[in-house]
C-alpha cells in the first residue's frame, strides 16, 4: 500500500530525525534539503527511502553527526575537504561551495573530498553552481558492486556523474546518471515487484547473465554502462574508474574494492587505503569562457535544436537530460510524495525510536 | 593486400605532406606526431588513413595551413583558443599547453576552442599532462552521426573523451573512446570486410536495428553509448551532449547538427552558430590535491588490485584502461605499421600529387 505526504510533512520529520541524531540546526536544514530533492525529483532509491540506512551508519559509529569539516590543502582552483566522517548530504554541499567560490576568484574551481559517507543524489550539489551562472559537476564513489569488463568481482560503486548546465529561457541541462548499465535504484523497483531485468543489468556470481533482480543478494554483479564488451561496456568501466580516482585517489578517500559499504551490518573493508567515501565537485563560471548571456542564448538554441530533432516511430519527442526530473518535481511539489509501504514502516520504527511523528 | 611501413617511413612522408600544404616546420612535426601516434596506438581510422581527408579539406580552404593561432580570453585557469581553422592536430596541442600552463599556477586548467578541425586521437592530448604530474583530460564535438535517445536524427558526433592519469611504477591510466556503443573505425572495419555489426551499433533511416555496417551511408544513425534506453543509451546521450557543449557551446564552435563535417565534399551546414569544431582541453596538477608521490603510489595500488580482480570466466584477465594501446605500440614500433590497400593507394595519390614518395 503507497501513502503520500506532502514534502513539508516528510521535511518536518526528517528535519527531526537528524535534529534527534545530534545535527545541529544548519546540518539539520541542509541534510534535509539534499535528502528530500531525491524525492521530490522521482529518484526514491536516494531519498528519505535511505534514512533508515544513515541512521544504522550513525548507531554503528560510523557516521559522525557533529563533523568539524574542513579544507585541508588549496590552491587557486583546487581544494582538499575532509568530511570527518559527517553524513555525505552536509559534507558535500560544503565542499560544493568551496568549488563555487574558487570559481568566482580563478574561473574554476575542483574539489576533492575524503572521509565523507553518501551524498544523496549528485545532480542536488552540481544544480548548487546553476544560479551563479555556473557549470557544476559531482561525482561521488561508493560500496563495490559493479565488476569490471571480463572480471567477475566487484571493482567499483555505482559511480554517478552530475553535469548541470545554466541555460536562459530554458530549464537548465541536467544529467545525473550512475555509471552502470541500470541504477541501484532501478533493480530495487524491479525486486519490490519480483520483476525480471532486463538482460545485461546483472550478472549471477558465476558471471552468467540473468534476469534475476536479486541476484545480488547472492552474490552477483552491476554491469558497467554498455553491458558487455560488445556493447561499450569497458567505457562505463573507464567511467566508473575515473569517477572512483578524481574522488578517492585523488582525496586520500578509500577506493575500488575498499570503498566503505552504505549497509551498516557489512563490516568494514580490511586494510582500506584511505578514509571514508570520496566525492568530486567542480564549478566552471560560465564567463571565464564567454559573456554568460552570450553562452546561455546559444544554450537556449542548443536545447531547442535537440527538442525538435525528428523522433524515432513510436516516440513523442527527444528529452533533454533532466526533463523527466523537473516535471516529475512539479507533479510531486503539488500532489505530494508517494511511500511504498516497507519506507513507511521504517519511518515509523524511526519515528518511534526518536519520539518524532509523521503527521 | 596490406604492406608494412617503419614508423620512421610514415613519419618522413606525412611530414613531407604537411610541409607540402604549407605547414611550416613545427607545425609539420606537430602534426605528423599527433597524427600517427594513433597509427602506433592501433587507432588505425585515426591515424595515416586520415591525410588524405585532411588534404581534401585544406584543398576546399576548409583548413587553413598558415593560422595565426591564439588566445582570445582568459581568467587564472581558463582560456578560450581560437584555431583560425588550423589543423587540429596542431591546435589541440597548443590549446593542451595553455591547460598544462594555467595549471602549473592555479592548480588547474580549462581551455575551450573553437575555429578548429578534427584533432586526432584524444588520448594523444590528455596524455601530454602526464609528464607534468598531470592528469590530463581531452574531448572534442565531431560531424553529427549519432541520434538521441528516442530520436532518428543525426545530431551528436561521436564526440570522444580521453582521461590521462599518472602512476609510479605502474603505466599510466589511458581512457579514451567515444560516446557511441562503437567508434566509427570499428564500424569502417566492419565495413571493409563486409562483416555483420553487433545490434546496438547502427540503426536504418528508419530507426530500425540493423547488422548492415554500410547502414550510415544510406541514411542511418550511430547509437548512443547504451545502445537503448533500458541499457542507458540516455547516459551515452548525456554525455556526448556534454562533450559538444563543453567543446563548442562555450568556445563558440558550431555544435549539434551544425559541426562541420569531415568529408570534403559534404556542404557545410547552414546558419552554423558558431566557427568550425570545438575541443576542451583539462589539465589538474596532482600536488594541486595530494603530494604526486603519494598520489602515484596509491595509483599503482589502485591498478595493481584491479588487474588482479578475478576473471571472468573464458577471460585471462582484466585490463587497464590504456592496456592495448600500450602493448600495441611496442608491437609496431618494432614490427611496423601495417597499412590496408585503400590507405596505401591513397597514400600514392597524395605522393603524386606532391611529388614526395612513401618509401
Amino acid at each position: 500500500m503507497e501513502q503520500t505526504f506532502t514534502y513539508s510533512q516528510l521535511y518536518a520529520f526528517t528535519h527531526d530525525a537528524f535534529t534527534a541524531m545530534g545535527c545541529n540546526e544548519n546540518d539539520a536544514t541542509t541534510a534535509t534539503t539534499v535528502l528530500l530533492s531525491a524525492d521530490v525529483r522521482g529518484i526514491d532509491s536516494h531519498g528519505i527511502a535511505r534514512l533508515v540506512g544513515y541512521i544504522r551508519l550513525w548507531e554503528a559509529g560510523r557516521i559522525n553527526a557533529q563533523p568539524n569539516i574542513k579544507i585541508t590543502y588549496q590552491t587557486p582552483s583546487t581544494a582538499v575537504v575532509d568530511g570527518d566522517a559527517g553524513l555525505g548530504l552536509v559534507v558535500a554541499p560544503f565542499a560544493m561551495q568551496v568549488a563555487i567560490d574558487k570559481a568566482a576568484l580563478a574561473g574554476t574551481g575542483w574539489v576533492s573530498v575524503r572521509n565523507s559517507n553518501h551524498f544523496g543524489i549528485a545532480g542536488y550539489h552540481a544544480m548548487m553552481a546553476l544560479k551563479h551562472d555556473m557549470t557544476g559537476i559531482a561525482m561521488t564513489n561508493a560500496s563495490a558492486l559493479v565488476a569490471p569488463t571480463f572480471s567477475i568481482e566487484r571493482m567499483l560503486g555505482t559511480n554517478p556523474i552530475a553535469v548541470a548546465i545554466p541555460a536562459n529561457k530554458q530549464p537548465a541541462f541536467v544529467a545525473d546518471f550512475a555509471t552502470t548499465t541500470a541504477s541501484n535504484g532501478k533493480l530495487e523497483i524491479l525486486q519490490r515487484k519480483n520483476g525480471d531485468a532486463p538482460l545485461g543489468w546483472v550478472q549471477d556470481a558465476a558471471g552468467t547473465d540473468t534476469p534475476n533482480a536479486h541476484a545480488l543478494k547472492d552474490g552477483g554483479i552491476m554491469l558497467p554502462l554498455g553491458s558487455d564488451r560488445e556493447h561499450g561496456s569497458h567505457k562505463g568501466y573507464a567511467l566508473g574508474s575515473i569517477v572512483d580516482i578524481f574522488s578517492a585517489v585523488l582525496s586520500g578517500a578509500s577506493y575500488g574494492p575498499w570503498a566503505p559499504p552504505f549497509p551498516a551490518y557489512v563490516p568494514m573493508p580490511e586494510n582500506m587505503p584511505g578514509q571514508g567515501l570520496g566525492h568530486f565537485f567542480g564549478a566552471m563560471r560560465v564567463d571565464a569562457f564567454r559573456p554568460a548571456d552570450e553562452f546561455k542564448d546559444h544554450m537556449d538554441n542548443w536545447i531547442t535544436r535537440f527538442r525538435a530533432a525528428t523522433p524515432a516511430p513510436g516516440h513523442e519527442k527527444v528529452l533533454i537530460p533532466g526533463d523527466p526530473e523537473r516535471e516529475m518535481e512539479a507533479i510531486r511539489m503539488k500532489d505530494g510524495i508517494p511511500l511504498n509501504e516497507s519506507v513507511f514502516n521504517d519511518l515509523q520504527k524511526i519515528g518511534e525510536k526518536f519520539g518524532i511523528a509523521l503527521l
